[in-house]
């Protein structure tokens, strides 16, 4: 069978159409079942090997994230506190608490936002372009990405009441702090505009970032103020249309947009085209990656992921709790909506054991296959300044995760 | 005895002294001994009637902001929150709900920032820039700025926990909104920067402006931060140096300063001198309106000023507190000792009985006169490009407010 009709095949399925219902039955891309018979393109299995291009800084351009990558990322952390705690005029303990701030909420994680920043530049930038200079200034907005998700985090918990976060207690846990946590929370936000100005202000794409980093701000809070209004018990909330919405504005955006659309711009890409084929790839992963993250949130370990999950108890419209409301039959409902949405263990355990029963972890394996499949083929088909060994790598990164 | 001498002997008075420990007995402008004696400059009196430049277009440069101002300036509401709306893809509740958080935290109070921003355009800009495009602009930015004013107010609302702002429970205090509050207010603050870029883009202060809004978030956030962390029972918190701080970054620059450099921007005014000229008097004025405040607070009345005041049982680091520390006899700091920072009514009263008996709302009056003559005479100082009406309108707006 031609690929196209294989591909147009696996897209009409149930699942896929549950999952993209907007899509048709067609890959975003309308050019596709020209590319998909074009018999020069090699698909990448799930167990990729990647090819790298035929490059003379291959040690500049590794094939993906290393241990030296973060190890030196972790070494920039102590310059950008000192850079936000010395601009800081008089009264030393607002330095102190800045400090504390960050050390708390934006060194921990796996700082994966961050390094792609620097991974995507390595990948994007022109050779003359790589300079010692350029690395840290890389680096640095790296850590610009993780700020702003250290402060939606903070945000975050606060509003959602959570209880632990990357193995502590949740900022606004901690003695003295409560709900001066949304004020601390915009020490980092600000001083992420405040890295943005005093490491590019003379570069180019200043403005460029300065709007990217202000746009994911907007999108990301449009996705957690709809997350918060979109609980159970308002049924008609859980659907998969909303759920597309709020995934693509909560996650997508800063978590995959912003550190690649961060790198291209300092790589000198300012093509519109390339920006937009990047960010159709780039929303898609997102979306995948919270599926991920509403899965481990339920039946992840929460001693590897770092937090207790919330989300069967706060009701939200999450990808599994819309799954088992489309399948479950008469009884298995009326155990749901009685179930779902209370904070009483044994209710939780109940919603758990229907969800099995249901078989929505079967069918999360399933999407998570198929869309792995659905993304590298998006990726075949970007055009050549992106190049196809990154987005590959970011993949590989989410796919099958366990954090 | 001449002016010069006069101004130094009143600068050197124990109050001055106290208020401005800083100045070390002089007037920030160093030359002011000599304009001091210059006989040509006339002294505004407390009751003020404004000498209008001669202008040939005195409709468009009124002397003060009038209802009609006020009027033109609601009218604009609408179109802003359409804007907001508008702009927003998919799922009309999110819609919705900006446009609730926008009426009940945005639209109400006295908007004397907003109004602020369209005041001092008409009287910085050149006469052909004065158009109703242009005004509408003006109009446009004073809701960026009242709409920075919000967000601040529903954040500090939510961790000071705050009863009613406005004369209406605190937007946290809504049904259904909670904790989520902040998440609210990151609307509000992405409402402004995303109207900057909608209508400024292609102007020429654009980066400007944005840098400017994020300047002021960022300094607010460290008043605001300082403010929380610096309460009572600390007494080592409670001093002059840290108070003026507090204030300078909680409060002066973006009630003042705010929107004042953004009308100069607007009116083509980059000259770095008399941004810096401005700012120097606006965060004066700024101190010298959170110190009316602190005293609204403790002493004004709750109708007119549509609050209840918290700061006694808060324990905040305020001005009324300070003086009353440092004024008070053994037994009067005992009382302080054991009921400031306490939600007990009884010890609330006594605080305002104890504050009364020391004679800080005489304090506090004296310190309100000599301000109000430091303040016009630095106005007085100003170059040229800096219409002194502008100025001496926006002090004789603070000047004895009840509200």
């Amino acid at each position: 069978m031609p690929l196209a009709k294989l591909c147009a095949k696996k897209l009409s399925s149930p699942l896929m159409k549950l999952c993209y219902p907007n899509l048709n039955g067609k890959l975003p891309f309308s050019n596709l079942s020209n590319i998909l018979d074009n018999s020069s393109l090699k698909f990448h299995s799930c167990n990729p090997h990647i090819t790298c291009r035929g490059l003379s800084t291959v040690a500049l351009r590794p094939q993906t994230i290393t241990k030296d990558d973060k190890r030196d990322f972790m070494a920039v952390f102590p310059d950008i506190v000192r850079d936000l705690t010395q601009l800081n005029p008089g009264i030393s303990d607002l330095s102190t608490l800045i400090s504390k701030i960050m050390q708390y909420n934006v060194s921990g994680g796996k700082k994966v936002r961050g390094l792609t920043v620097v991974y995507s530049y390595r990948m994007l930038a022109p050779d003359h372009a790589l300079t010692p200079e350029n690395i840290r200034l890389a680096q640095i907005l790296g850590w610009c990405v993780e700020m702003l998700q250290g402060f939606f985090l903070v945000i975050d918990d606060l509003a959602d009441q959570s209880i632990t976060r990357r193995g502590r207690p949740c900022w606004y846990r901690n003695p003295d702090v409560g709900l001066r946590a949304g004020s601390d929370a915009l020490l980092i936000q600000s001083g992420t505009f405040q890295l943005l100005q005093q490491h590019c202000k003379d570069r180019e794409f200043y403005i460029d970032l300065v709007e990217l980093f202000l746009d994911a701000v907007r999108r990301t809070t449009y996705g957690q103020t709809l997350d918060h209004v979109s609980s159970f018990p308002n049924i008609t909330h859980l659907t998969m249309d909303r759920y597309n919405f709020i995934t693509k504005y909560k996650t997508s955006y800063y978590t995959f947009h912003l550190p690649v659309a961060t790198a291209m711009y300092m790589a000198g890409i300012y093509n519109t085209e390339l920006h937009r084929q990047a960010k159709s790839v780039l929303l898609e992963m997102g979306h995948y990656f919270q599926v991920q993250d509403d899965y481990l949130d339920v039946f992840g370990d929460e001693e590897v992921i770092g937090k207790i999950g919330t989300d069967i108890q706060e009701g939200k419209c999450t990808w599994l709790a819309i799954v088992a409301f489309q399948r479950a039959s008469p009884s298995q409902r009326e155990i749901l909506e009685s179930c779902y949405g209370s904070k009483d263990p044994e209710k939780i355990k109940k919603v758990k054991d229907t969800f099995i029963e249901i078989g929505v972890p079967a069918v999360f394996h399933a999407y998570e296959e198929e869309t792995y499949n659905l993304i590298t083929r998006q990726i075949q088909q970007l055009s050549q300044g992106l190049p196809h060994e990154l987005f590959l790598t970011l993949l590989h990164k989410t796919y099958g995760r366990k954090q």
